[in-house]
């Protein structure tokens, strides 16, 4: 872990609800997204256990959104998507890889389909806007291409459908996971989508007016803090997400990846008509054979902390692959972590060591996620 | 300025020389290009009054390197370049300003030829290699582009030619600014230029191998700390590049701004044969007139402190424009600050009123940079 604070600038953009975060007391945070993303108030741990019984309020404006509307846009969005949205349906969000032409992973985001012809991509921490206005000026698309003010709030926890429709109304609970409507709050029209970064249930609603973005935090923060709710500030929290297997684009998965080595394969349609970025060197890795595979570690010895930088994971004096994140389950009383793999000791019941900073871990391999609901 | 540490994660890499950062006890970081920047060891004003006297070593391993290889090289990056790069010189580095097609800043990168068709682009703060390949897929260019494991180091501050030569060799006292030449040291062939983010002269050293870092941090430091050199870490520093006039991207410049509107109007070459992205838009600007332009301001009033968001500035009870970044000088005595500002209010001595959260300072226009060597 690094040791200092954040030297702030501009470079590193505030949130509409950073004043809240830092008036509450945030203990630490990332960059994601050129922005600050809260991490933790009081503990990991404290946020962990909390976040399981009772319902948190999350500053995750730095899921930002890459708009792309017009004539251009279905056609862009499906070469774009490595998951088959060519039949989109309006008010559904579609978890997805976005990679180059070989196969390389640049984003994993959820692709919202606002309407055929207006998406959001609402994205991992790469600059995808990037790549998408690359592609478009390289193709000379007719689609308008752009970062919206959009900053999502979430709601998250097994409490957040009743507080999210205290606040908002009853119609949110009629959303399926993924589905989205729009609401109108507080004089805004706002995505709420059934969805988060977490496997306790709950919403994210795009936010749409930086200006604005208080007093939607303060609405719920005003409905949620009593003894029904017990409403209190998180984020996405590493111990939860980990025995959810929820993978972390730069943490997990990089531009040494592809969607067909890790839980992205299930999202990667490679039998469709329709053509993608990535498409023929997927299909021939396909046809040749992954090399390595992501999958869950336990690891034996006392409780390891937030890794770095990835571990070694030998066999026999051999690397065999790396972890990309580590924790210490609580509720499972071990330490579980995600590993890229060689083929060969990607099965279940392999056993591996892990060369963490503490010494050497004996490991068992299993599949993700850990936990299921 | 947000308060917190920095939760660390494998997405905010480390550098080869991190050890070394945290072992002399850094005090807070930045993210840059999804790497930890240290910025401060002791205070911004001890570094800023040493590295105008003495020689300094910086962590700038987050300059990342965008390389392009292959048969179209000089077509792609003389098309990506708003300075014209078409006839280059191999050994020699060109600052320029990259654009979309609307003229919008992406980048401003320092564009180094290696070869005629081997390049690299020493990038700021965004991830310029997805807008790349992005271009290089839709264009169907016949190159390879790739981030090469090329972590900088900055050799900063008066005596730094003096280091640079005893520990390196005589040789990179030949070098004009921006030049560059390889050097073989510790088994490395290493890129070596005169350049560096601050205005005291010194040299970037371009170390090819992330294992190899430490041997080349430790020959700097073996050699510099003694009562000649008085080597001390430090980092780009935030008063010495004001007083210079060097802008920051995510800062002073980002896609709401073009090249025509800042200091990077003269490297950008409208009137040239060849056609590179923007220029349509950039022939149409200055055509119509810029609106905004980057200036200088002197502000009165107590020490202004690092700015985390933008001020406005105003006339007459009119915003007229936004401070980017600000601090007080103290060799100037003064409180300084860079500003867009609209362009009738852009000439030197023109009064506008700056709203920093400790009130309103009363202003000067003047022209960037404050200091000159």
């Amino acid at each position: 872990m690094p040791s200092g604070t954040v030297f702030g600038s501009r470079r590193l953009r505030s949130t509409p609800y950073t004043p809240r975060v830092e008036a509450i007391g945030v203990e630490s945070y990332t960059v994601y997204n050129h922005m600050m993303l809260p991490m933790v108030y009081t503990t990991l741990e404290q946020h962990y256990h909390h976040l399981k019984r009772h319902v948190q309020i999350w500053d995750v404006a730095v899921e930002r959104q890459v708009e792309i509307k017009g004539k251009d846009a279905l056609k862009l969005v499906t070469l774009l998507c490595a998951r088959d949205v060519s039949k989109p349906t309006p008010g559904r969000g579609y978890y997805t890889a976005i990679c180059d032409h070989t196969g390389a992973l640049l984003n994993d985001p959820i692709a919202l389909c606002l309407a055929e012809d207006h998406w959001w991509l609402s994205i991992a921490d790469s600059d995808l806007l990037f790549w998408v206005l690359g592609v478009v000026y390289g193709l000379g698309l007719d689609v308008q291409v752009s970062e919206p003010d959009v900053s999502p709030l979430a709601i998250q926890g097994p409490k957040a459908e009743d507080l999210v429709a205290e606040v908002m109304g009853e119609t949110v609970r009629d959303l399926k996971y993924f589905r989205f409507k729009t609401i109108n709050f507080l004089g805004m029209d706002m995505v709420v989508q059934r969805s988060g970064w977490s496997k306790q249930g709950g919403f994210e609603i795009y936010m749409p007016k930086f200006e604005k973005g208080l007093e939607l935090w303060d609405a719920f923060w005003e409905a949620g803090r009593n003894d029904t709710y017990q409403l209190e500030a998180g984020a996405p929290n590493h111990i939860e997400r980990m025995e959810g297997g929820l993978l972390s684009y730069g943490n997990d998965l990089n531009r040494g990846d592809t969607p067909l080595e890790c839980d992205l394969a299930k999202f990667t349609h490679l039998d469709r008509d329709t053509d993608f970025i990535g498409k023929e060197a997927l299909l021939r890795q396909r046809e040749q054979g992954i090399e390595k595979k992501m999958m869950g570690l336990i690891m034996e010895g006392a409780p390891t902390s937030v890794l770095s930088h990835p571990y070694d994971v030998m066999v026999g004096g051999q690397k065999v692959g790396f972890v990309t994140s580590a924790c210490y389950s609580p509720d499972m009383d071990a330490n579980i972590g995600f590993a890229f793999l060689a083929i060969e000791h990607a099965n279940v019941g392999c056993e591996v060591t892990v060369m963490a900073p503490e010494g050497p871990l004996k490991s068992r391999v299993t599949t993700l996620p850990f936990v299921t609901q």
